[in-house]
């Protein structure tokens, strides 16, 4: 399927939007606007013109498992070789390690064309980056000196071996077990499962980050250590030792991301040395756990992109009866099926919502930014908290939301939808994974109120309502702007309230936590996106106001910010009564009686 | 993946709710308690052992296409034969032609239970009864003494060839063309695409009923006829004449039931003969158009089941983390996931949207019986109105809610519902078809307020709001009934006067119909399920008043219709508000503007 990056709403959002520039200047790190939209328009470039067309193949070839020994799909290996040449792999990366030291603002675009072009070529790369941000920040400088470099490159690729078959969510069940040597390394014994590249031919050595228990280490979760085990353990020189004791077992059988080798991963006394302080591995693993599932996240966003143009594509060229109030192009067999207020209605649906899931992926990117590099430690303190608050709404929302978007385009395609060669029913297959792993968009749900909203009283949600809400009130007195503004305002109080509640009915019974925490999460998802929709109509009036050569463009961010207030945002209404028909309904059938 | 006939809950719904054995006895079928429990019994063991134990293997082996002949996956072949052998394939065929006259209300559980084991092996009968149906009531009496006895028995099977690459929901661009022989019959000639069951090793000959254009017929859908274009034309002693001149030229690679062969058929100037009057192809085909999406909405409901008893299993069988209150099952490593409040929404949900939707497939069902059998005349067009109401809810809604069920499935089982062995992911790719085929389920929606609502003035859905308003009355006397009798009868009204708003609407501006369609749907499909939901509390409540030896299966009834009411209908608000919303911010939108 072709992608096309969508540059102008990509400007739209870190320009005008966000000021990206001001932004870079305030984190020193010397990017510009032109740089910015040079990097873009390559970034474009490559994922449009050398990945995207990896991708349908890729599903039909899958990956293969001989002798141990992976092979990616067809054109994975020279992708990914241009990729690392051309600095791709190390655009976030350390900048004393050889990264390029981009903020997340920017990088975000990228890695959001890169996996609208090829979900399952991204996988690779994404989960060395996670690697090396948890090896930066606690590895020892041994082990940084001799790994870190070539992985920031993405010369070689990490992996995070966390689950086992019996502990998925629950770390606390870990077996894995790492037994010291008199060198200071450590023997790793155990099995891992879901294992994304665990075993693959794109490069010569393969970084594990494993999760296990040390002898005599506290049950629980407080007894777990993470180690780096290479699948070569790198000498001195360079030069790559002997195949540490790991293998790949099998790979799954999945529904989708078949391009991605997904492991099964036997440790059997296999060569490791330990990040950070034994017993302090689930720690270091939350280092790279904002950052995972905000990848997550963009995956979400990056499917509903390219669901969306494949949708657009084919509403308006495929012909098929004629508009409810006549023929709108008579000259034809039939209209185009854009003229059908219900095909609007769909395609109208996976624009906002895709829109709207970039302002906030970016309005998160630049809280993560200013956590890691503001200068004043307060503000990089309340950045992190802003964060932390978004991030299991950016990882569950966009990932639902990406899925009803990848379902909306085979919808679109009627028949055609369920074929494989029109690419439409693959993306609702590579995206469903995005619901389920760095936590099932439960959790998430469950992260939102327990840590996040509980956490503090919910001081950091009631800090971001009153941002939302005076950036509305400026909008009040604007006559183009008034009713969105108020609709937009009106739920912003609905949602103080709502989370008030919230906070009550969870000291109230801890199962109401549970109980509200999907709801509570899909309903504060559409009122930020509300809010953000009025901020995008804002932009889109002041340009107009001030006279613009692209008229189209700002009254489409118009409609478009008034369909999803209209059409869009009453879904909150389902989640609110939802969520307050309580715990009691759900805790009173008797487990027997599900059967019955 | 394993499967168990939900055999109680559809004695519940045939007996306690829909008292089969009075219906049958009024069409005088013959047919009493004890004689269609026997059936379902025996329904319930071959779909759980013959049927069931093939569908995984059928989706990874698929259809296979060699020298113009399809083999279907392994052991189908036997399966169908036990099907034709054990007469479950004559189970509604016309009595004359040697089918057994089963009522739809019975017939709904064992096609239900077929479909939840295996959608693929399903595809290839029901596309036979369709064709049974339009053959018999137009065919003339030479065809079908040819054809219909063994098609009703399953010998043969029969395909509905409409699509075309350029027709699909828009028929009046059909370009097959069927030429005048002097004998009487004509030759046909064009490419039919989305054929099932147009190619298979089942049986040895295969009745294809085609639409195709005679020479000189008007332009569009007032021109199109309906033909019975057989594989192998039956000679007059029965014996089978050389092949026609018509081919599979493919078979298609779909996202999901695999095992069912989706054909690219040639037809090259075969031999066949009209169905009913030239240009009355279309009149013909809405013969069999509601017992077909009736059909479909089946499938939705069966995929629901199957999905729902896999997350079941799965939710009390995997153990990870503790209760929200502390552990449950402290002797165990960790507890059953069930003991979650969330884990309990997604069960409930799927449990409550299935067994609601079994309860309104036999209401129509019964009203489809009523329609062709009634004694009455003016009861069987009362039916016949009734049923044509309600058909695009069952359709559209039933395969939503399967397709939502499937997904929630996959969910439940974390990482592993993406893994094809599991089984779940396959439920989510096979349903995703129903949404599709049969007239999309936008489609569905159009037909619910343009032909049924609009075409009377709104009087039959009126007729069946108040009919279930005056069920809601007779409980809310009832103390342990009230809250739920309030609620429920409080969105009746809601509904009713909702009803008329989108008469108005529609009558004001032609867009409205699209624009509210889908929306109304789902909106009147939740309010529906939720006024079975209260008919099933009162039939529990009737038991447990009259002292009942199976106390918990009826007080899972209350506990399911209080969840179903507190945390799913409230998905209607936000129906009704989007609904609410209006055409103009769908209409606004140019159509160069979607791509800015």
């Amino acid at each position: 399927m072709s992608y096309q990056a969508p540059l102008r709403d990509m400007r739209f959002v870190l320009h005008e939007l966000f000021d990206v520039s001001a932004h870079c200047e305030l984190l020193g790190n010397g990017l510009d606007r032109e740089l910015i939209d040079g990097v873009l328009d390559e970034a474009a470039r490559y994922t449009g013109e050398v990945v995207a067309p990896l991708n349908r193949n890729s599903d039909e070839e899958g990956c293969r498992l001989q002798d141990g020994a992976v092979t990616t799909p067809q054109g994975f290996r020279d992708a990914y070789r241009q990729f690392v040449d051309n600095g791709w792999a190390s655009m976030n990366g350390p900048v004393e390690f050889g990264g390029q030291g981009f903020p997340q603002l920017v990088s975000a675009s990228f890695h959001e064309m890169l996996m609208a072009s090829s979900l399952s070529f991204r996988i690779y790369s994404g989960l060395t980056e996670g690697a090396v941000l948890a090896l930066h920040k606690h590895g020892s400088e041994a082990l940084k000196a001799d790994y870190l470099s070539k992985m920031v490159s993405g010369e070689w690729t990490g992996t995070m071996c966390l689950t086992e078959p019996q502990a998925g969510t629950d770390l606390a069940l870990l077996r894995t077990k790492a037994e010291p040597q008199a060198d200071g390394s450590y023997k790793v014994s155990g099995n891992k499962i879901f294992i994304s590249g665990g075993e693959q031919d794109l490069t010569d050595n393969i970084v594990h980050l494993v999760l296990a228990r040390l002898p005599d280490a506290p049950a629980g979760v407080k007894g777990i250590s993470l180690l780096l085990v290479p699948k070569f353990v790198a000498n001195a020189d360079g030069s790559l030792a002997a195949k540490n004791a790991l293998s790949c077992g099998a790979i799954e059988h999945k529904m989708g991301i078949k391009g991605a080798s997904t492991c099964v991963m036997n440790f059997d006394g296999a060569t490791g040395w330990l990040i950070g302080e034994a017993n302090q591995g689930l720690a270091c693993m939350f280092t790279m756990m904002n950052d995972a599932r905000f990848q997550v996240g963009l995956q979400g966003l990056a499917i509903a992109e390219a669901a969306f143009q494949g949708g657009l594509r084919y509403a308006r060229e495929r012909l098929q009866s004629r508009g409810l109030a006549g023929a709108v192009q008579p000259d034809k067999a039939a209209d185009p099926i854009i003229v059908h207020p219900d095909v609007r209605r769909m395609l109208l649906t996976q624009k906002t919502l895709t829109e709207g899931s970039r302002m906030l992926a970016a309005y998160c990117a630049r809280q993560l930014d200013l956590e890691h590099g503001h200068p004043d430690a307060a503000a990089r303190k309340a950045a992190g908290k802003r964060a932390a608050l978004l991030i299991p709404i950016v990882k569950a929302f966009f990932t639902d939301m990406g899925q009803e978007v990848a379902s909306l385009g085979v919808q679109l395609y009627g028949g055609h939808g369920f074929i494989r060669e029109w690419g439409m029913e693959q993306l609702m297959r590579d995206s469903r994974i995005t619901q389920l792993y760095e936590g099932t968009n439960g959790i998430q749900a469950l992260d939102l109120i327990r840590r996040k909203l509980l956490g503090d009283g919910g001081a950091e949600l009631s800090a971001l309502q009153a941002e939302f809400s005076a950036l509305c009130d400026q909008q009040l007195d604007r006559p183009a702007l008034r009713g969105l503004a108020q609709t937009v305002q009106a739920r912003l109080g609905e949602w103080r309230e709502l989370s008030s509640e919230v906070i009550a009915a969870s000291q109230r019974d801890v199962q109401e936590i549970g109980a509200m925490s999907v709801d509570f999460l899909a309903y504060s998802s559409y009122v930020l996106l509300a809010g953000l929709w009025l901020q995008a109509a804002a932009r889109a009036q002041d340009a107009l106001d001030a006279g613009t050569g692209e008229t189209a463009f700002y009254q489409a961010k118009l409609h478009s910010a008034e369909f999803f207030v209209r059409r869009v945002l009453p879904r909150a209404s389902g989640h609110r009564e939802a969520l307050l028909g309580g715990a009691a309904c759900l805790m009173a059938m008797p487990e027997d009686s599900f059967a019955l």
